[in-house]
């Protein structure tokens, strides 16, 4: 195990959270559950050990979880987004922050509606500070997919300024099974975070559970 | 050819004006290219006729071809986007007017800029006023591989706040050869737009001519 960092996954008992969280720690991390309450979080990590047979999840408070993560992942909703920032901010000094974060706005959803800021990713950077090395991706990601080890068909943006910080979440989206994608500047998200509401709403029109992007052109299948 | 709109390409001596022109004819369409000076449209609409053996193909001033067009598409930069919208704007009544622009902002097109309005295809509707009926599609095909009649590996996403427009701009898609998806209203073309820019600096960084995107989950192949 030794070289893999120890991923916090924030908000890890919601459904992307805890998805990754299981794909994760199959995959040889050692994973710590962040929520509202160390028992919630307790209680998601030992869900996931009780099915894997593993002991590679923990849980925390965010604040604990995000102190003890070498990678944190975010994976909350939009209204707690700045408070949770907020409260994980003393501890992602040099850190790398993934935020999945998609500023949806119920009830609808399926339309897009950008934030002051344009872009959940922008906002989180913003309010950390330049010593968190905030990456962007999963946002496309149905989470219930992430549920069972079924490959997924859909790719992962990832967008961050920098090429190497883009480099360390595509390998972490290739331990989850899925196929990451160099997607440009931290600006970009806007592109995934606006493609959910899209997503949404497909799956609405068309009435199937989880549409999803692939990529194409880039000779990888 | 009954029932068949006369297509107006405005701006149909680019590299994608052109390359829906010459499919748009291929599948049965009168098509008037608009350009600025008339002589420039009447060129490149006699050297799409000769390559195709047809005739179905003529050239006219972007408001000429605008006032002869049952649909009309916009194929023009970001740049030029307002002016000629001004230009058309008295022949667009009632009509489709498909906008496909993208808000590039050289030298920075692999970096997702919005515009005031958050999207072209919002501005153009705002612009137009709420006679015409504004459809957004066909911002990430590479303009380049419309210029054959090869296979398109790229979906186009369809934009506009009424289910039946948007219908009729994904039978012009699938008249192109490329499958059109429902995705919503005109305020989520800025899904589109910025995908975009994420999708150029894909060509850049993995060193491929013309990155796309497909919707999965569909069911559709």
């Amino acid at each position: 195990m030794s070289g893999k960092p120890t991923l916090a996954i924030i908000g890890g008992t919601g459904a992307l959270g805890s998805g990754l969280a299981r794909r994760w720690a199959a995959a040889g991390y050692d994973v710590v559950i962040g929520s509202r309450t160390a028992d919630k979080a307790e209680a998601m990590a030992r869900t996931i050990d009780a099915a894997s047979g593993g002991t590679a999840v923990r849980g925390a408070t965010n604040a604990a979880a995000a102190e003890a993560g070498g990678v944190i992942m975010l994976a909350v909703p939009w209204a707690s987004h700045a408070a949770i920032l907020d409260e994980i901010k003393p501890h992602v000094a040099g850190k790398i922050v993934i935020d999945a974060t998609v500023p949806l706005v119920p009830p609808k959803v399926a339309r897009v509606q950008l934030p002051a800021e344009t872009s959940a990713a922008v906002a989180a950077q913003t309010r950390l500070g330049a010593a968190a090395r905030v990456v962007a991706a999963f946002h496309n990601v149905a989470a219930n997919k992430l549920q069972t080890d079924a490959p997924i068909d859909c790719d992962v943006l990832v967008f961050a300024d920098a090429a190497e910080d883009r480099a360390i979440v595509i390998a972490l989206a290739e331990a989850a099974g899925l196929y990451g994608v160099h997607a440009g500047p931290l600006a970009n998200a806007v592109a995934a975070e606006a493609l959910t509401s899209v997503l949404i709403g497909i799956n609405r029109h068309y009435k199937v559970p989880g549409a999803g992007i692939r990529i194409t052109g880039l000779g990888k299948s």
